[in-house]
């Protein structure tokens, strides 16, 4: 079995389905920390991360927090709103700072694809990629990998679908590394403006209607539409999209009866999904999240090297 | 002696007398901690609990947070601007997601009454009402009775007068449940736009002068005018209010030597109370402060279940 | 060898050269902490800091913030916008009220000089300044200091320079005080509207041109341009600034080979500094950012009456 030997963990692209399954396995292992009274081992005392946040996400940072507090390591939060990178600081020079201050990880979420891997090649200090603009968020897509695997017993073979705004989803682009790597089948669904045939590169099948999938996939995984943000040019209209593309009630029963409904969050009830499909029994919203906490102590674990579990 | 069996605190409305006094002899135990040096006992050690605040307060937020410290519990805090809710996430979806974190406890501090009793019912985890719009609030409620009866010694009997602006303040109604459960006669004291006589209803006698009241009182306690909030039309100008409400100089003096003067804070000198008077002899004010630590560790302690002291 | 015996510092103007020693030497006791994978001692366990800034800074937050987790004291931030500052309260209202919570330790950033001062005086409680108005930043000045102390391994006699904007620099002040108390020359640089004469009276010298002194200098320290704020009148436009006073490569190599560069971050890279000087070797701009976290676990430990390290 591989051992772990990088610092950094930017994406899933450049990891091999080894990699991977050591990650996962290393997941399982931690997910029951959470489930007891006592939720932390001393594997990271004494270490320092810091949680350093140039786009908010109050969700991804309170995982990692938890994560790294259920380590037992110190955890700093510095966010972009009240950062250096206000006073015209360049993003290297507030992580040579941080790591000049002795951080042992720094998790980066920002606007920028590439951010951490401009950082984690600069730096001594591990940095864990939080979301780097449209190119990865690789813990979300090993915490959506672990769930499947988790609910169905393995991945190979099974047909995984991913709807909606794929081309500035970087939640989409991990889920498909991870995925394709441990033989899973991918379709993404979604209108052409944003799921264009040029994926079909990744080792996937694209298609433009949702319906003639609902019937032969394992798995959907319904994407957030950020109709608060940019992009609106390639966006239907809410409602044509709803009519296209949401797990409607209708939609919903011509799924497989053991399909699992995923979903990265925050959800918009009745628009990627209706509100009883999110609350039923083949949804697994809230597990991911669960499940999310397990993947990023892992993460935190192999990277920054800790000690003290027996694995 | 009644045992704890609530995981939730979320008024003092529904409490018995006997767990008021459960909550106030544990507190007493509680208090000394933060008299030491090493102010830290071990109570809730791997335990996690999220400050959820909807609504800004810096103190109570720290208090709440150092109560959990000193029990070694992990604390995250989460603010409304910063949190999943402007993306239109509902207040549900936000505490499942961190219940699905595994937090034990969620401190919820939100404008709307009934919010931390819609979370309570919903959540595994303990919910604690840190102020609910102009529903309770009560470990306010509880530290102001605690620290009644830490300087007089008992509450049965005792006579306390609340001025102010009762029809919005969640201070007064929790202070009202506690104090007349407990067997003390309250006055509240306020123009009838403010003090409406429906009050009479929960057993406190209501006046609108203060002025008759001085003499015979055994505590006033003072509510914060929030005159840069809302309700404007209720309110006389802040001259007039000085005028009819204030605790001036002149007022104080005609209090008993031994009345207890009391605020919730933060004050404004000058309105609801003279300077000089904030600070006198017969002031409270900060001891009330010290005293919600010691309220809150126990709140957190039995609703959480905590361990390792032996009570 | 002199004891500490302050519970405060306000600033380096009132400190002893054998006290300022004697954190100088802490701090060389603490830099070792740092550098291991457990970076914490007990030292302060079971005690309060609070991170108290009234102005933004979050390298200094940071930094203070680590030094406290790592001697193991329990951390809370209270940042101005958030506070009840803003809902007119007064800096000393807000300061009993941290004192009422047994904080131990409030570390104070503050726009006025004298506000820690003011704080120290009525508080029980240890008040760090980290940077009140144009008056004094100690752990900044200690830092410097600290460096150069390392670097040259003495103090006595050396020449340094300061750039910059001298008249509204809290850490020129501090600058100034520590190092001609340890017996190193001082000449502060810069234009007469930013270096007025006046400044000699603090032992230093005054110049208003950098090309003469370049190459007998040991230290230069180059201060950060505020160019975003206040001050405008006091200053040359930008590119004037750069042609007089920045570190150019040119003037770089007339630096003695051994000539330290210091600058106290965040660096205008091609302002006071070219880049390519700021990477240099000769640059201790990074050393300085780990030498602060060692000075400040210095400070909050003499300050605090820390246990547990044997000196």
């Amino acid at each position: 079995m591989s051992r772990w030997t990088r610092k950094d963990l930017t994406g899933l692209d450049e990891l091999s389905s080894e990699e991977i399954w050591h990650l996962l396995d290393t997941a399982r292992a931690f997910k029951g920390v959470g489930e007891r009274s006592l939720k932390k081992v001393p594997a990271l005392r004494g270490r320092t991360m810091v949680n350093f946040f140039v786009e908010p996400s109050t969700r991804t940072r309170t995982s990692f927090e938890l994560a790294a507090m259920r380590l037992s390591a110190d955890v700093v939060n510095i966010s972009a709103t009240a950062s250096s990178l206000q006073k015209g600081e360049s993003l290297k020079d507030t992580a040579l700072n941080l790591q000049a201050l002795r951080a042992d990880i720094i998790v980066l979420r920002h606007g920028s694809a590439g951010a951490s891997r401009f950082l984690a090649e600069r730096l001594g200090a591990s940095v864990i990629n939080a979301g780097d603009g449209a190119h990865e968020h690789p813990t979300q897509g090993l915490l959506d990998t672990f769930t499947i695997l988790e609910k169905r017993g393995k991945l190979e073979g099974l047909h995984i679908a991913i709807i909606g705004d794929i081309l500035f989803s970087r939640v989409a682009r991990s889920n498909i590394y991870a995925l394709t790597k441990l033989g899973a089948k991918v379709t993404l669904v979604g209108p052409p403006t944003l799921v264009p045939r040029a994926f079909e590169k990744l080792g996937v099948e694209v298609v433009h209607k949702l319906d003639p999938v609902l019937g032969s996939v394992d798995v959907i995984n319904l994407l957030r539409i950020q109709h608060e943000r940019q992009h609106k040019e390639y966006f239907p209209g809410l409602g044509e999209y709803i009519a296209l593309f949401g797990l409607t009630k209708a939609r919903a029963s011509r799924l497989k009866p053991d399909c699992l409904i995923m979903h990265p969050g925050p959800i918009n009830r009745g628009v990627e999904i209706d509100s009883e499909v999110a609350d039923g029994s083949r949804s697994v919203i809230l597990e991911q999240v669960t499940n999310g906490l397990a993947v990023r102590m892992a993460v935190l674990y192999l990277c920054a090297g800790g000690v003290g579990l027996s694995s």
